[in-house]
Formats: structure tokens, C-alpha cells, sequence
């Protein structure tokens, strides 16, 4: 029988121990894990990777915790601006947005480009006068404040500097990346990546990172893998780095955990690019890797395996 | 001595014969051979690759008959919105921008960005609001006035339909893709890409095409080849086209023909991806390619090449 599989990610960066309390800790496992569960029940029904991914990703997105729908971090205007994209492996659909306000759930939306757009990629106003054309959920400012992540960013309102999420207090010295993203297998061996984000603390200039680029931050193909990515966007859109996994499988015959490492832990470190990625293959194997210090990720399988994690292990 | 050698295309798709004056073919192969002049005599001044892609997209940018820039077709609220994209070979570097407006040549705010945003990609108002920063130059709406394209958009506005360029009568029976780019080899064996486009008539919903992504529409590494791509966006970037024909090249040991052909003729067609591109290895070899019916496109290289042309041969 075809082993069910998900994985999925909360963001990679300079988790740094001393910062976390065993309080904050917990919430953020029991997050993981309710995302685990959401997407994993949903294939436990038979259901589609591709709906598997989208429930995962969208209970990190109704989670403050994670910088994605309900947490994304304030733009330097004080908004939010949301970043998402879905691929299905089976038929290689996409549908991806960039720069969305309000929208309760990024991810939804990113589907409903895939599905009912003929596009793959919308952003902006655009994408929002799509997303009111098809009934999509909204929220007002207040759904998406918090405290924590505004005083996120009046401490660097009025600098040239911008930071990524998880942060510290220590600007300089830590770099830290918020995206969610899930992948999954289902009982059919189709496979489907997701990934959304609430981008970087006092962004400006409209800026695109790797989440919502179909081959950057996400890739899905039944042939190869599904992968979603987090960490310095710039560099994983340089990199191409979520087909690039897919293309050394395909091309040069590497194993997913082979051509994961490639990617994460020799082409993204060569090009100063922090972070990590989840990649999954058509028989439910997952690989969890990231060259930084942590990395919120879990996965759960039909073989029994139900883990979370932060740090390395 | 390294070969120098710079290709341009004006956009790929149904150009059919019978709808082409002789006195309009010769007015777009005028605009194709000055674009190259232009491009070419920078390789030939000592000038690096990069800087011989922007000049020749300027260019075309500049030129009303091609979608791009000054060309630009109208979205369905009347605007223009600009897309473009750069990479550079040597470096790695990219630059890209999505829905600018009033920018006379996206293409050297693309390059902008690349430098001095520290970021990739940069969109809408957020992306005209850095170029403000930075003097690129802006036109008014007048500018980008043309009859011929306002006539586009008046007969079909206010249906579902859209169309992407270069237009006859029969809106059903044709499609059409308007995009430029240019691809070029220097002296050093450096390469560079980079494309630039108007984007579709009557487009709406802020939508994204393969142009600005890199890895989709445009590409360039020194170690397998600089790529810039023209026709059916969605397809380009559900197949990252640009970043499989060096993959295809990297992992795969084809020639920069075999993978041109097995990406254009094979793998899109499959996707129904109608469409064309432009591709250079560090030798100065150029490959030109499309599925459909015509691109305009040319070449020129220190070996005495220097072609344009509009139709299969």
C-alpha cells in the first residue's frame, strides 16, 4: 500500500536557545503539531495531497505564531503584505500571489488563481479584486495585529534595515526567516508543495521573495518531488533552488536526501543563502534539511513516524 | 580569441504572413537589426554582456512596435504595466520588477534593482516608488500612447477575452505573444539576459508572466548558458523554462541546442506552450527556437553572423 506522508515547515533562522522560553517552545510544537495533524487526517480520508497541503498551511497561517496570514509581519507603510503558491505534482498546475492585503487565507487564495484564474501568478490590488470576484475570506488590520509583531517593527521603523522573522532583539547579529509551507503524499502517490508568508519586517519597495515563485520557494512534480522553501529569499530565487532539487533527481539520478543536500547545504551555503527547504518524493519520503541553526518543521507518515522539531538535532 | 556575439527577440506566436505589409515587415526587421547594431558595438567597444543586453532591450523598449516599454499594450483599466527582468552570468546577480508603470525602460530599473535595492524583485507601487529613489526615468501617459495599441484594447475590452501581441483581426483564431529580450557573450566570456515586456491586452487581476521571473522567462549562468524566453507566460513558469535549459545543460551533458530543442519542442509543446526562446553558451553560440509560428529574433557574433528574421526558414 502506498505510504500517506506530510511535512511541513514554520520558518528557518538563528533560533538561538537562551531567547525561547519552554513556555513560547511549546507553543510553538503544539502549533506544528496541529498543523501535522490537519493535513494528515485529511489524507488518512483519502483526501488529495494538494488538500492535505492547503489544510496544513492554512491552520500556520490562522496561527500568531508563524509569519503567514494571521502573524505576517508590518511592511515599513505599518501593513501587511502576503506572499503564496501551490503546485500540484500530478498535473503540474500552479497558482501563486504576491503582495495581498487582508486576505484571511493567502493560501486559499493561491489556489483559487490555480483553479479559476487562467493565471498562474496575480499580485497586489489585482490579486485582491480577484480574490473579492471569488467570495475569498478577508479580515479587517485588527485580525492581523499583535503587539509582538508591531513593536517588531517600531524598533526598526526609520532604518534602512528589515528583518525576516523570529527575531530577537539583536538586529545585527541574527537573521532570521519566516515562511510556513507543507508537502504531502497521498494514498494515490500524487505529491503537492504549499507555501505562504508574511514577508519581512519593514519591507518596502513591493518586494517579491522566493514564496510565491513557482521554482524558487515551491515546486511539485510527481516525476521528481514536492518542495517548499524558507529562509533569504534572494538567494533561493538566484538558486531556483526548489527546481533545482527537482532537476538533479530528474537529470543526474541523485536520491531526494542526495539532491536536498546539493542544493541546501552546498549551493545555498556557497551563495551566502541562509535557510532550509522540505522536499518529499512520490513515495511519501521526506528530507527536513536547512543549513541555518533551526528550523520549525514536522512530519507524519502511514510508517508511524510523528515528530517536531526546532534545533538541530 | 573569445568569440563575441549578442541574440534579441521581438516576441514570438502566430505571425502569419498574409496580415503583414511589406513596408511593416520592414520596419520590424529595421528595429531587430538596430537593436543588435546597438548591443553588438557595445562587445565590440570592450562592453560586458550585461551592458550589452540592456542597451539592445532599451532599444526595443524604445521601439512602438515592440510590446515592451514605449510599446506597451494597454490592461483593462488603460494602463500600462510594465514587467522586465536582467541576470548576470559571472555573478549570479538578477534584478527584476512587475507592474511598474510610466517607467520609460523597466529594463534598466530591473538592473537597478539588481544593484542598489538588495533585493531581486521588486513590484507595483513599491518597485516605482525605489526607481523614484534612483532618477530612472519616467514618461507620461502620452508616451506610451499608440492608436494602434489603444484599438487592441478597445475591441476586446469588456469581454473575457485577452490577447498578448502582435494581433491581427482574428482575435479566436490567433494568439500572440509580445515580449523582447536579448541574450549576449563579451569578450571575457561573460553572458547576460535579459527580457522586458508590456504584457497582455486587456490583462487584469495584476497578473505575472514568465518575464520577470528568473528561472522562467530569463536565466544566465557562465557555467551552462544565459536564456530569455517569449510566448504563453503561465506554461513558461509551470515548467521553468528558462533555468531547464541549464539544468539540461549542468546535469544532463546536452548541448545548448539539445537542450534548447528538448525544452521548446518536447516539454512545452506537451504543456501546450506556445512560444520561443533565445539561448547563448560562454562560447558565444546562440540558439534561436520557437513552436510557433514566427519570432522575430536576430544575431550577430564577431564569426560574421549577423541575421534577422521573422518566419521558419
Amino acid at each position: 500500500m502506498q505510504k500517506i506522508s506530510i511535512a511541513i515547515h514554520g520558518g528557518a533562522g538563528t533560533i538561538v536557545n537562551e531567547e525561547m522560553t519552554a513556555e513560547l517552545e511549546n507553543e510553538y510544537r503544539q502549533g506544528l503539531q496541529q498543523a501535522l495533524d490537519k493535513g494528515y487526517s485529511i489524507l488518512q480520508n483519502g483526501g488529495s495531497a494538494i488538500e492535505a497541503v492547503k489544510a496544513a498551511v492554512i491552520n500556520l497561517e490562522d496561527n500568531i505564531l508563524f509569519n503567514a496570514g494571521k502573524g505576517s509581519v508590518f511592511t515599513n507603510d505599518g501593513l501587511n503584505e502576503m506572499d503564496a503558491s501551490i503546485m500540484d505534482g500530478k498535473t503540474l498546475n500552479a497558482g501563486a500571489v504576491a503582495g495581498v492585503q487582508h486576505i484571511r487565507n493567502p493560501i486559499q487564495l493561491a489556489e483559487e488563481i490555480m483553479i479559476n484564474s487562467g493565471h498562474v501568478f496575480l499580485s497586489g490590488e489585482g490579486a485582491n479584486a480577484f480574490a473579492k470576484t471569488r467570495g475569498i475570506k478577508t479580515e479587517p488590520d485588527e485580525y492581523f495585529y499583535s503587539e509582538f509583531r508591531y513593536n517588531q517593527l517600531s524598533a526598526i521603523k526609520d532604518t534602512v534595515d528589515y528583518q525576516l522573522d523570529h527575531k530577537g532583539d539583536s538586529l545585527s547579529t541574527q537573521k532570521k526567516f519566516g515562511t510556513v509551507g507543507a508537502i504531502a503524499c497521498d494514498e494515490n502517490g500524487n505529491i503537492a508543495a504549499a507555501t505562504s508568508t508574511g514577508g519581512m519586517t519593514n519591507k518596502r519597495y513591493g518586494r517579491i521573495g522566493d514564496t510565491p515563485m513557482i521554482g524558487a520557494g515551491t515546486y511539485a512534480n510527481n516525476k521528481t518531488c514536492a518542495v517548499s522553501c524558507t529562509g533569504h529569499g534572494e538567494v533561493f530565487i538566484k538558486a531556483v533552488a526548489a527546481y533545482d532539487v527537482s532537476c538533479l533527481m530528474e537529470y543526474k539520478n541523485m536520491s531526494l536526501k542526495e539532491a536536498c543536500e546539493e542544493v541546501v547545504m552546498k549551493k545555498l551555503v556557497a551563495m551566502q543563502g541562509e535557510g532550509g527547504l522540505i522536499g518529499m518524493d512520490a513515495c511519501g519520503n521526506a528530507v527536513l534539511i536547512f543549513n541555518s541553526a533551526g528550523m520549525y518543521r514536522g512530519q507524519k507518515n502511514s510508517d508511524g513516524i510523528n515528530d517536531v522539531a526546532i534545533y538541530r538535532s
